[in-house]
């Protein structure tokens, strides 16, 4: 079984990340571009085949309209347990720092939200099996790459995860607009999951529970939400911003 | 000419903004929904026409898939002037706060930047007439509604844009990767324009020297560049919390 990785920068990425690589397939009318270029010397120093194809042919395999005529068939990429969480960030030798998602269910906001996590230093994510979305080739593309760097635990129940992470002293602050403390006034330097809701429904009741704090994102206007993966951002940049 | 609005929240704030709407649709299948009693409730006060129909009537004029089985036809949404946008500024008693964008294509990037404009307190947007995207259905359906409550100017060019906020003492942002100062050491409590680029190409250069300053936003992780709208959504953030 493959997944296929569509564009320019997520194949880039595949190839940088050391990532095993089944074939890539070119479009013959591509256009000449560094980034393919790029592409063809890296394929070349790791023994990828490449092959390229019709035009139309990428376009019959592509899921998402935006190939730039370029694909690549990857075996999926693999989750890793909580453990793992754990023992990267040893292994980065700071305190853990992770983002529980509760049930996010559009591709374009796990891959936001995987790209934003790269940008500022998360050790991992942490998603549920059911009601959600994975690790999908939509997701990848959207993450522009990012999907290879940030490691994703998949866990059958979230309210475990937490009580497991509880157990070893990580804190988990639940992103909720019912929350009482505002989001900036959390620390975030000890260890720390963040915890965030469905895009429709929010955190559902069970895991709000076992939180150990809700915080809230401060709003004006008229709407009174925001996107999920905006809202994940917001927070991201701010634990961020305590730990440089 | 009218345009559709899809799902139950934005036809939600369509009526509570009081926009004229020539007629709503529902689905016979439609779930009770607590929203959709308040819809029915607030149309009926307003004297806005609802009709019920087939489920298929629904999905035949649904662009997004995401209709929640009620629809709504309304006059486009008109932009606003340069002008309209500095009297808002003054209506508000508040020094201009306002997000030029360079170029923004994707509708989704566009509805959550509106949404987040909205939670931030931004004044209006400003957008280009040519390859970019202009408020269309479906970026009203990604603004969750915030597409009523966020002014929009469309401008021909958005260097004289700069220009013209320039004259009347507005401080030019513009937000680039290769920006020497540090979003968050920006003072944003003077009158602001952010400005942002592209989705793939960033500010253009023309763009870039009418700036009055670049900004970047730190990132650690292998990606280096974060989705348009959560790098928007990073510095609105920043406003915000500069202003409350």
């Amino acid at each position: 079984m493959s997944d296929i990785i569509e564009g320019r920068n997520p194949v880039l990425e595949l190839l940088r990340a050391g990532r095993y690589i089944n074939k890539i397939l070119i479009s013959n009318s591509v256009q000449r571009h560094s980034v393919i270029a790029e592409i063809l010397n890296l394929a070349k120093t790791k023994g990828t085949p490449v092959e390229f194809v019709d035009e139309s042919v990428i376009r019959r395999l592509s899921f998402t309209a935006a190939s730039q005529g370029i694909i690549a068939y990857v075996a999926p990429k693999e989750y890793v347990t909580l453990d793992d969480l754990l023992s990267i960030s040893r292994s980065k030798n700071e305190p853990p720092l992770y983002c529980i998602l509760d049930g996010i269910e559009d591709p374009q906001n796990l891959g936001a939200i995987l790209r934003t996590a790269d940008a500022t230093g998360f050790h991992g994510i942490v998603v549920r099996e059911r009601r959600a979305v994975g690790l999908t080739p939509i997701v990848a593309k959207a993450s522009a790459g990012a999907i290879e760097y940030v490691p994703v635990a998949r866990v059958a129940n979230i309210s475990q995860a937490i009580e497991f992470l509880k157990k070893v002293s990580v804190w988990v602050i639940g992103i909720d607009m019912a929350g009482i403390t505002d989001y900036n006034k959390i620390d975030y330097k000890i260890p720390t999951a963040i915890v965030i809701g469905n895009e429709g429904a929010g955190l559902s009741d069970l895991v709000r529970k076992r939180c150990d704090t809700i915080a809230s994102i401060p709003m004006k206007g008229k709407i009174g939400s925001l996107n999920a993966s905006v809202a994940t951002t917001v927070v991201m940049y701010e634990a961020f911003r305590q730990r440089r």
